[in-house]
């Protein structure tokens, strides 16, 4: 493993844990907060994860690309952005930064580290959600890392603040964090048997952003000043 | 149809739809959690439509413009930043993007793909609003387009936010928009019979800021870096 | 007058019309919609306004300044960034510009063009308040003008987000806004009598930013890539 | 002491004292309007921080680095960013300013300058939490100062934003700000015998980050435009 490659995965896996502890860490403060309202712990929950997810992106974005999601790395991968060889080192790191960050969450408001979800994500509506919330987050990430990459970070914050309130699913659109999500039975959950259809829902979203984009966005990147 | 065209003008049907499904989808959303407190709920919708905005400005703006508003495209033509001959092409794939994009966020929260509107939306102050609330929108775009163009999606996607507060009806200030939410009877939407009111007043509007602004925002814009 | 200060001066008109038209407008509709809770309307008013603030400094700040705020011009002027020959001409336009914001607020939401607000606001708490958060207010423009002009929209954007909070007073910060939101009987108005204490307090503000940031802040600002 | 450090020392202690304003006044003036609910004060006392910081961080980021904390200010001399001779100064005014900051947001809400807090925080996931808050503090610091330092101030406010939500202390990550709010008896308030411990736990976080972050982000940051 080149120098390189390690520290851009241990970019990933930081980056990918940080996500996710606030996440689930908002969740559970913004439910224990909200006195039952459950529209004001979701503007907690998703002003932290957009927030966060933005302040992330600007840390390691020039490192590593800061993906913190398999389906970005494997869209990357696929438009040439990335090594392919780098692939699994990748989602390695994203998926085991995503359960540590879990952890990290429920230890923070002292619960155990890790607890099966209970709450039960499933049908039509859900399934079509997770299509739309990762085709519209990997439009974002395409289209802006292309024509104007150093904003990318304000466009995925952004994104992912809303698609929280505009999708039935409240956006999880990343297998790393819907795998990881399982493992926490709070707020931001997701029970361990609705989790394989929400992948398959967020590759399909993915694979038809990524046909997509690359006719819509062809070429390189600009050259950005500095 | 030059490949060019038709790229922008997927784009622009593509931002104006997924900015629908934002707009209607938050409204959902906000509303079902929002235990009857509809300031929490229009807290949601206005975050989450300021920020979606910025998002697919940010993805698209250098390659359409990012109108994704149909008086935006007509005051561009206008002033010789779009060519006239595609300005068909714009309106008709903004138009059909809002349609569907209502469709979209319908379908995510389990509803029928359409439905007409009973929400009435009528009388003279609501026409003020609609008039101001358009032209403070062109005003904002055409003038930070002019002096500072890789910032513009900041800028709009913050004056929406602040619009849906400080108008009396929210701030439609886009036809496409309007005619798009009268198929959602949802807590954004808007009834059929108070669409052309509307529109006429955002036509007044962005008709007022189209001569100002050729006179206050002169010349070409300025160079950025990059 | 030359053509560049007609511009500049309905620049600033203009600017300060929408500002307080989203002051006032953003403030009627959260106390409206808040159901009682005066902290969720706040939050409505504080992120409208700083957010059309952005939007409307990066408008018109290459143009005018976006001082829209007489202590802005004033110290502005004594720190030889404005002809001191402009300063009436600004201060008029200021003002005359934040009046008809707050016709065009009370007017959207149905109300009469103006009325005398009853809204008391007066003891040494509010004076000190005022003090601070013109100080403050103050000291963010002219660094982060004299540091990074391009950003100044998104510091002054976020410091009258956070001051709205943190200041007794909710932070007026500024004589035309304090006089003009004395003729909308709202959320956000303040009585007549309580303006002149308001202004003393504003004026004592900016007079110990201005002999501050000149120390702080030498010299003129850096030249910014484009 | 050097002119450049008189200027530099007082813009850390300006800046931690309208930082420490912002946290004290806006829990203030949230827990006195939120009727109850604890989740819209955090919203707004987390919102209020986040844009104050990075305002501040606009205003005087270029002069003195806008530390405005202890521990930053260590990682910074250990990396070779700030002479170590400057140290004691930067942390005494970062002290000083912090300490006045909260008398200021006493008086501006008509308490007494200072009162001893009763506000009891302590235990395992307390400490745990304040260790996680700095470490992720630092890391999205010296990472994007590094990468991309005009942009640092839109990462440290969003960040802090997040972690009011994420950690279940709601992220002091900062000595001089845990000693001064022991002596505000409000909302953000910490209780004299808890703050030991959780500057302890920053100085772990951030010895870990400074550990890290040197291996992470080699090297000299880039030359960036301007």
């Amino acid at each position: 493993m080149s120098a390189g490659l390690a520290r851009r995965t241990v970019a990933e896996a930081l980056g990918t844990a940080l996500l996710l502890a606030a996440v689930v860490g908002s969740g559970i403060m913004g439910e224990r907060l909200a006195g039952g309202n459950v529209a004001i712990a979701l503007l907690a929950n998703s002003i932290a994860t957009g927030a966060v997810l933005a302040a992330l992106t600007l840390t390691v974005g020039p490192l590593s690309g800061a993906h913190f999601n398999p389906v970005v790395t494997a869209v990357a991968a696929w438009q040439g952005e990335l090594r392919r060889a780098d692939v699994t080192a990748y989602v390695v790191a994203q998926l085991s930064g995503a359960v540590a960050g879990v952890a990290v969450a429920n230890l923070m408001f002292g619960g155990p580290a890790f607890s099966v979800s209970r709450h039960v994500r499933q049908g039509g509506a859900q399934f079509f959600s997770e299509f739309i919330a990762t085709f519209g987050l990997l439009f974002v990430i395409v289209g802006c890392s292309r024509m104007q990459p150093r904003l990318v970070a304000f466009a995925v914050g952004a994104y992912i603040t809303a698609a929280y309130w505009f999708t039935g699913s409240t956006s999880f659109a990343n297998p790393a964090v819907t795998l990881a999500r399982s493992v926490s039975d709070t707020f931001t959950g997701i029970r361990p048997a609705d989790v394989p259809v929400f992948v398959l829902a967020q590759l399909g979203g993915a694979t038809a952003a990524a046909f997509l984009t690359r006719w819509l966005f062809p070429g390189t990147p600009p050259k950005e000043a500095g």
